[in-house]
């Protein structure tokens, strides 16, 4: 399986367990309030909403990143919470709040009113936002198109906003399980139907994230968000343009279930902090590729110190491709770009002694 | 060992993992706002500090949940911020916030002015309250005593409040590592005595929250935590008047850690509601006893849910003793009492067959 296009293809063959010079790196919210650059656009879009909204300025933050550090991928830039806007939820940001809907789910009409939208008119600038990054990027790296998963999805939909204790949608979960599983089973087919768009319009890579899962217990957790996420992935585009699409997955909190997730078909996982890469590798075995797993907090320290602590998840990995760096959760807009730019360095550098034997 | 005084010695007894003919059960903060009867002690008192520090209010509704339900333990109405208040910090709730300091740790100066505070004076008020709870239970059930861990303070002392991404700690962690060693040195010997001194006035067994530890990486759990939790374990009182006291470690989102946490000598280990419980008896053998683990959330749901959902925990925990029923976090104020309710009595009947051999 070849990636004939892309002038760096590092990402894509460390998703595919193939064989690289070094490990490459992307940052969780790589565009985004730390840079400057960003906040000036976002000024002139308007708000953040705006922002999203509009291709250019869409595909002017996914390349901002770019210019600034040699990253091995750009990631679209959007909202996790595009679907449900598009349900007709209304998705909107309250000054100092985070996202919030006009219209959560109150009752069972609603819920049976739910309707998959249809990405090519209801999320046109979204796929539109992928062909104008696509284009602008040049095949320089891959672009990682994006959704949030269908429980996370459905957290915002049933509390009406993020920073609840999740009242709402685990007294459904509990007492109408019927309830959510309809729910979920539309984001489901949802965000198949989005990836799958956002593939066809110049992703060459996908990721789900499931930042609430985490908030479930083991059991509920394969239930109602895992089972999900296999649906989506079972339904992906394997290839297009003779290109294999990889797929990642990234549960934040989930490294108690690294086994199960692992084996839903997707080729990597995202790790958060709290486990040891290496711990993690030998867990999923060959299966996947695993993403992470650096605390956004150590970027608030010295070079040094990025350095060293970069050195220790390379060391814990090992030998061999089959690692994305990554951050184990956004970049925090507190970060000096300066930072990142040490975190970058550091792992193109340290990487390459890993891989020697496999090149 | 024998418990002679106590009418119910369940807890302890599981807590030892010696034979019961049934699993004990309590809740964290069982004496709170989802009681009425605990509201109107509030509201005479004045406020929530004014309760905790007065040591008849305090005994009013540790007592209150033991008269509604049939716990196997009460535990000691206070706050975890006890101790640092007593270092000067200032505690004091805002309206609609949760704790906060008005001198949080600013500097190394403040750091290094840091005292250990003497229990018997600057913390009589809590001492004085576990004595006065002993005396009113009159030995029908065992009084557990609690502090927070020392990185749990810490955060709280160094960001000033609970509720952040923990920007400031995290900062000193990577970049001061020392400055933190030296604030969790002095809250570690602190916690020792404080707990001591709730021992020797009364506290039959003694947990340990460590609410925050779980935001840690891996490695950082393991430095600034887990080892000054195991500090304090090997400083605690282990018999008291011919008693052994047992001790309880918990850390919110600890499940990864699971073998680490059994090893630093506490009787049990707390677990939240990620892991199954049987997986976790499996993982550390018969080196602790747990307690745990029930997503607060259940108790949103009806009584045949709730059962359903003690009955599967009790299952996979399986046979013999070893077990403390409890929730996986604190209890909800949006519960009903008639659920709680429900929850012991579903934990207190469908238990017995799991103890039916090892009696």
């Amino acid at each position: 399986m070849t990636i004939p296009t892309l002038k760096n293809d590092t990402l894509i063959r460390a998703l595919l367990k193939q064989t690289v010079e070094y490990t490459p790196v992307w940052l969780m919210r790589q565009a985004g309030r730390y840079l400057a650059e960003y906040n000036a656009t976002r000024a002139r879009a308007g708000d953040f909403l705006a922002l999203c909204k509009n291709p250019a300025f869409a595909t002017e933050v996914t390349l901002q990143p770019l210019a600034r550090f040699p990253l091995d991928a750009a990631i679209l830039f959007s909202d996790i919470l595009t679907i449900p806007d598009a349900m007709g939820l209304g998705l909107y940001f309250a000054q100092g709040e985070g996202p919030m809907f006009e219209r959560p789910l109150r009752n069972e009409k609603e819920i049976h009113a739910l309707a998959v939208p249809d990405p090519a008119t209801e999320l046109r600038y979204v796929i539109d936002a992928v062909s104008e990054i696509r284009n602008a990027l040049d095949n320089r790296v891959p672009l990682i198109g994006f959704s949030g998963s269908p429980f996370t999805l459905a957290c915002y939909m049933v509390e009406g906003r993020g920073g609840t204790e999740f009242r709402e949608i685990k007294t459904m979960l509990y007492q109408r399980p019927e309830l959510l599983h309809h729910i979920l089973d539309i984001n489901a087919q949802a965000v198949t139907a989005y990836l799958n768009a956002q593939i066809e319009s110049g992703a060459q890579a996908v990721m789900i994230f499931d930042t609430w899962g985490g908030t479930l217990s083991h059991a509920a957790y394969r239930e109602f968000s895992l089972h999900y996420m296999q649906q989506i992935i079972s339904g992906l585009i394997r290839e297009y343009n003779d290109t294999v699409i990889p797929s990642i997955v990234f549960t934040k909190g989930g490294g108690l279930w690294l086994e199960a997730i692992a084996s839903i078909g997707c080729n990597a996982v995202g790790l958060d902090w709290t486990i040891d890469i290496g711990e993690a590798r030998r867990r999923v075995g060959s299966k996947v590729a695993l993403q992470g797993n650096l605390d956004p907090s150590v970027l608030f320290a010295s070079p040094e110190v990025i350095t060293a602590e970069v050195k220790k998840i390379l060391a814990s990995y090992g030998n061999g491709s089959g690692h994305v760096f990554n951050l184990g959760h956004g970049i925090s807009q507190f970060t000096p770009p300066d930072n990142a730019a040490a975190l970058v360095e550091a792992v193109h550098t340290l990487s390459r002694e890993f891989h020697i034997n496999s090149v």
